[in-house]
């Protein structure tokens, strides 16, 4: 099963051409339910939101046409006729010579057009002053200036946060169709991983890949499946790929991908469907023994059991496929611009993926140090590095003082002056 | 219960003051469960890791000194003792002379103080050509060289990533301690709002509030409690607002601050312990009727009726302080560098935040253009806005041209050419 090395581009658009993602189906939610999915469908408002013109100050609701002649000194008087509450249908009508006293947030009645707020009024026993017109219209918000009936307030794929969930409930909604979120299994191969809180043989280390993973699935959009540890042959690794594909949308594995005897999961993968195995291998640092398939229209991903290059190459092929199984948006991921602090040097031919520590030169420019990478597969490098840098095969190196992106891990955290 | 209109600092600073927001508990949760908590602990390994010293590379273990004399033309021959296999205790001692086969990932055998990758050597029937040198520590990981027993590995208040994850998996553990997540109490007030669902009578509008305070409460990393409408008489909402200090960590309720005559939501909240309101309103728009209160050692925030300024009163005020209670990092808020398109005033005395929509000019420049504020309580004014810019009630105002931060709401959705 000899495949060429892809380039790191090569292997992104193969993917895409071999495995189009998209969301794997719907699901009704509740309002509370709704919070941080992904819309599914485009919410038309049932009515007009506010359903009723309503007064946006504390005062009086006037015909404005009477108010004409209001000045600070020589108030008009208008007959009072009423009040009108909040949350009840008002049973006052203000005509010609008339006025009714009015909350924020109650019904405009019958015959007003405006609304004078409190602070330029004096009540009287049976009249109110008016030391100030006002123009039709003002301080009130007619009925559907916010929401008409009918009108599309959101569309398939926004992604809703506390503000659209108000949206939803502005309009009434109870249930919403979302995109149910994608399954992928995890499973992890390779004699000498064992489950964290066994004990640990000589020889063993514990299994970091399907607890990264699994969390990193949830972080992308999609519900993990964590199929274990599989133990070091043909027949149970075939059972459970199978298995993994009867269960999710889309498979990892971890372990079992480089050139030893043992690492025949390509082989195992490539038998259980078409098209099969279509990237062996990638040139790409880490990472580069990476396997790609897609198994009977389900993309099956095989990770390096190396912990650090797993989770990068999770980051940069596998993400973004869950991503939009998930119907999520796009993705623009989160960079700064720093100085580079020492020369990088892509590894031969390879796409390269540096990480990073980001803090501050004595100028107050933002610096970006390669984390020491002598450590290969050391979990700990991946947790204290602030980002990374990509840094493509056909340059030479970058050198110091170069303003580079910087890709951050997560939230920033207070960078530290050098 | 007149108190002075605070301004925006002097109400943040006495908050502050008086209520010390801290975290509210601890809880154990498994490996998988700690996937975005926050430690309460401090974590360090139980052991090395790895726990063996071990081959980052496929080849042959050897003895580097026997390999000095090594070249390609004219390789050392050493005599094969074994296969040293992954995931077991080895069963060949390399003694000087000796070679053995090895995988990546396999402990390194006694003897042994290098590899040579299998690129650099010629196996024969009984014996290995090795055609390069190494120096001792060549192509090996030692044990702990990724952690050290007894290493702290993770600090409190370190938000758990996949990546943090991978490190807890590494050493082995099951179980964590992390913070609690603080319950907030959420509740409506006011005779005009409905459940959504329920139908519309005259004059009512549905309960924007409880749902959209909720969702920003799971947001800033608390759990909402949905304690929803409470009908517009003081003995129910002392009733309520019992139950809710009862139950929760905090509480927020919406409507029933202004100055009609059934907004008594702060005398009720200021009856209910000490020291009760501390700010009666802020200089700030929007939600300058704000009441903020400290009852019995709990914050309760009394929001507007208003859902945008409820939702950005809670954004300003109260997601820092759930933030705390939660052990969450202190946030940074994410803003981007935009040049104001458009004069922007702030309202007289008052710390103004003006909501805002991104695009680019013709220039390519990020310019912000402030959403029109016509009306009041919209809550599409707040779903459409991509960001807000604040200012300072000593501005006179913001000019055009001038360069502004402007703070995102979410992510950046693709910024429309303007």
């Amino acid at each position: 099963m000899f495949r060429k090395l892809l380039s790191f581009d090569e292997a992104k658009q193969l993917l895409e051409q071999s495995f189009s993602a998209k969301p794997i189906g719907v699901e009704q939610v509740s309002l509370s339910g709704a919070h941080e999915r992904v819309l599914a469908q485009n919410v038309t408002s049932p009515a007009d939101i506010p359903s009723f013109t309503r007064s946006i100050v504390d005062g009086y609701a006037v015909k404005a046409a009477d108010t004409f002649d209001a000045s600070e000194d020589k108030p008009v008087t208008l007959k009072f006729c009423g009040h009108v509450a909040i949350g009840e249908a008002p049973n006052v009508v203000v005509k010609k010579g008339l006025i009714a006293e009015i909350v924020t947030g109650a019904p405009l009645p019958e015959g007003a057009d405006a609304v004078v707020m409190v602070e330029y009024t004096t009540p009287r026993e049976y009249s109110v002053f008016v030391h100030r017109p006002v123009t039709i219209g003002e301080n009130i918000m007619a009925a559907g200036s916010d929401i008409s009936k009918n009108e599309t307030v959101l569309k398939v794929g926004r992604f809703l946060s506390s503000r659209e969930i108000g949206v939803l409930a502005a309009i009434g909604l109870t249930e919403v169709t979302v995109y149910k979120r994608p399954k992928v299994a995890v499973l992890s191969t390779g004699a000498e991983v064992v489950a964290p809180g066994e004990p640990l043989p000589a020889g063993k280390i514990y299994d970091i890949n399907a607890h990264t993973l699994s969390a990193a699935v949830t972080e992308a959009g999609g519900e993990p499946i964590n199929l274990g540890i599989i133990p070091d042959n043909k027949e149970e690794l075939t059972d459970a790929l199978k298995k993994a594909l009867s269960l999710a949308d889309a498979v990892i594995t971890s372990g079992g991908v480089s050139v030893g005897p043992k690492d025949f999961t390509p082989q195992v993968v490539d038998s259980l469907g078409k098209p099969g195995v279509i990237i062996s291998g990638v040139a790409v640092k880490p990472g580069k023994p990476i396997t790609i398939a897609v198994v009977n229209e389900k993309p099956v991903f095989s990770m390096p059991g190396n912990p650090t290059s797993s989770l990068f190459m999770f980051n940069v092929f596998v993400r973004p496929v869950i991503v939009k199984l998930a119907g999520r948006p796009e993705e623009e991921l989160h960079t700064l611009k720093a100085v580079a602090a020492q020369k990088m040097f892509p590894a031969r031919g390879r796409r390269t993926f540096t990480m990073v520590n980001l803090g501050y030169d004595n100028s107050g420019r933002l610096i970006a140090s390669p984390v020491p990478t002598g450590l290969s597969g050391a979990i700990t490098t991946l947790v204290k590095a602030d980002g990374f840098v990509e840094i493509s095969e056909k340059q030479q190196f970058v050198d110091v003082g170069t303003e580079i992106d910087v890709y951050l891990f997560g939230k920033l955290r207070k960078t530290k002056n050098v």
